[in-house]
């Protein structure tokens, strides 16, 4: 089964705006074996959209058309949707009576234009969007199916998850008769994305030029400065539990060539990880922050129930602040010794378990005679006899120093909870076990 | 003149990359006056490259694709180029020349597969590329042309800048006569997407339907959680003065129409408005956080020079810490008298000028009775008789009502910040002023 994406806006064609939700599209469909070969950005104009919408369709068996549903007068995807399909628009009595109550629980009056996004093609099914206003909407061409839905990406992920990606999937198995298709992503940090490659395809031994981890797997490299870097497997085959083998059997080659800079799979992120062994540990963390500014804090927080193993943070920009609430001795505060001094201070004023603290230099100049990129990580508390220090030289303009800062730091604590957790006897991995702890104020 | 970006690479149209040159390009396209209308992505597939190359020809006059170029067995652009030129490749005796010479002075024998980059589909010509082994192609295909470029971020700009750009502002001079375009950007916040379009088209009072702020001026509108909802204005006109002319009888009308929602242009974002405001105000803010944990602070510390108006800030997530570290009293934590006194805890605890809290409940799940959505914010310090506070209910899932709260609670501070100022007395915005300041706890 072939699927096109179709995503419309005038600010995507203007370079306003990069375009993620096709990338995050072709991803689901890829993960699901559908195949995806072309994607198409267009402008807000219904004749154009129209067009697009009439060159995927010659080509593929299903269009996911992405955004133009909002309730102003550009968003025009709907007339498109009219004149591809031959019929009008109407205005949908449920629709209309749903989104007056969605403003009416807000307390506010719903704005007339909204009453925009209550029109259907005829001949349209809605999509329920429960994150906004915008309803996806089911679009029937002769044999072939356009899905609209909205460019919100939260909204444009609910809706294509819950309402178009598993009625795809079912379409696909009738046409494509039983394939199946799977991925995995293992995510790593501490290591280069040129070495992780490296190490990986060193292990596999076979046909690395091709980027093939086995015969019908796979395998490729993508760095990120929030998620570290990630290996990722894909492969095919006849049955599910083939390529699940395929896929395990992989995983356990790279697992082997990285050992413990492996700190999750799938969707996991450095910060859940930590989340996950805090609250297993029944341990509580502080956060003393300089240079990352809050930026640990907000991803720890945004992982739900973070009141069970996060009791808060001091975002100690200025010195005085390190000083007066962390207990921070005078002298250079961009050091070793205030790092450990203020993971102390953390777990001191915030009565937790652990401490951890950054401070350094974010850039766009050198502070206390050190270039920027210079950073140093502390943490105190359980498991360590005294505070410990780490230091390091981060590359990049200020917001990747603090990106890069921010994951090497919860990467440090995952190293440290998972010796704490006693997971470090992995047969696996004997080599890298406490090669990148770096404890030692 | 109309031109079309295709992107050529399988990893875009399997997700696993985020295309960013077609953004680059369509900026660049649209500075220079040349419109852009549809953006492709195709995998590496020389029939579909063409198929792709085709449909954008019949609708445009001239077309850049963007890699595919490579040395490797899948890079297939210059054959797709010879399909639709109708053409064979010949091997370029002077591109092969080049290419030996430059392994040749890094000391590196060519891999062999490098010589395929030697090759030109009969009619084209090769565009030099100083930063990589794959040159440019012009491809004439009868009255238009293709320009291919590397996929390389930097050496397809650096071969658009130089080789295609100027050829097709001369072009474009010739087909369509002197032509100057210019766009400007206005961030609000505080009214929805659709009032805010609303307001602007009655205000314009022509044309509303057609999304035309005045003649030749194109007006569209653009929500996003943490940049807030944007204004759009495009002009086009003889000369660069008529175009500017244009744009600030249109741009004062928008600001007319919204008064002190409109909190920047261009490129600001509501952090770099109140940072700006701070310094001129020489006040020093303090923050508490609570289901934010640290976004407000994030934000703040990522403006360049933050040290000299933000102290730093309090993520107090847990209640024990609203109440040893800020003097938060007993009682509930989600309500305005807790954010209130948050505000204030902090200024003392900081030694700041101007506090402003957060709290209230993300979810997944309600706290203290009180539904997912429900914030208070508070603010404490110079220019308030005594803390206020403020009650919002917010729309969306956990990480959309955390980033809502952290745009709302920066707006609220940067119209406090306004009034401050004494830039409140704008004769255009009389029916706003105070109107959403919602001062008293």
């Amino acid at each position: 089964m072939r699927v096109e994406v179709v995503a419309v806006g005038s600010e995507l064609v203007l370079g306003d705006v990069v375009d993620t939700n096709s990338a995050w599209l072709s991803r689901q469909l890829a993960a699901a074996g559908i195949e995806c070969r072309f994607h198409a950005h267009v402008d807000d104009d219904a004749h154009r959209i129209a067009a697009a919408l009439r060159v995927a369709l010659e080509r593929s068996d299903a269009v996911v058309v992405c955004g133009g549903l909002g309730p102003t007068a550009d968003d025009v995807t709907r007339e498109a949707l009219a004149g591809v399909m031959g019929t009008a628009l109407r205005r949908d009595p449920a629709l209309l009576a749903a989104l007056e109550a969605a403003f009416a629980g807000r307390g506010q009056p719903m704005p007339p234009s909204n009453a925009r996004q209550a029109e259907v093609p005829g001949g349209a099914r809605p999509l329920e969007n429960p994150f906004g206003t915008a309803p996806g909407l089911r679009c029937p061409v002769g044999e072939r199916v356009v899905y609209a839905v909205p460019g919100v990406p939260r909204e444009c992920r609910e809706v294509f998850t819950r309402a178009v990606l598993p009625e795809l999937v079912s379409t696909s198995g009738s046409l494509d008769g039983p394939s199946a298709v799977g991925t995995r992503t293992l995510s790593t940090w501490g290591i280069s994305e040129a070495e992780v490659a490296e190490r990986v395809l060193r292990h596999l031994g076979d046909r690395p030029d091709q980027g093939t981890a086995r015969p019908g797997v796979e395998i490729g490299f993508l760095a990120s400065e929030q998620r570290g870097v990630q290996v990722r497997l894909r492969a095919r085959g006849v049955t599910a539990a083939a390529v699940s083998e395929e896929l395990d059997a992989a995983e356990a080659t790279v697992r082997a060539a990285l050992g413990r800079a492996v700190f999750g799979s799938g969707d996991e992120t450095v910060e859940s990880v930590v989340a996950g062994r805090l609250s297993q540990l029944a341990l509580r963390l502080a956060l003393a922050e300089s240079l990352t500014g809050g930026l640990v804090a907000a991803r720890l927080v945004g992982v739900p129930g973070a009141s069970r193993f996060f009791a808060g943070g001091v975002v100690a920009y200025d010195a005085a602040v390190k000083r007066d609430l962390l207990g921070v001795p005078p002298g250079p505060v961009v050091s070793a010794s205030a790092a450990a001094h203020m993971a102390a201070g953390a777990v001191r004023a915030l009565h937790a378990d652990l401490g951890l603290a950054l401070t350094g230099v974010a850039g766009p100049k050198t502070e206390e005679g050190q270039p920027v990129g210079t950073v140093f990580l502390g943490m105190a508390g359980t498991g360590l006899d005294r505070p410990a220090s780490r230091a390091l030289r981060l590359p990049g303009d200020r917001e990747t120093v603090r990106q890069l800062a921010a994951l090497s730091a919860l990467d440090w604590l995952r190293r440290h909870l998972e010796r704490l957790a006693g997971s470090t006897a992995s047969p696996r991995e004997p080599a890298a076990a406490g090669a990148q702890s770096g404890e030692g104020a």
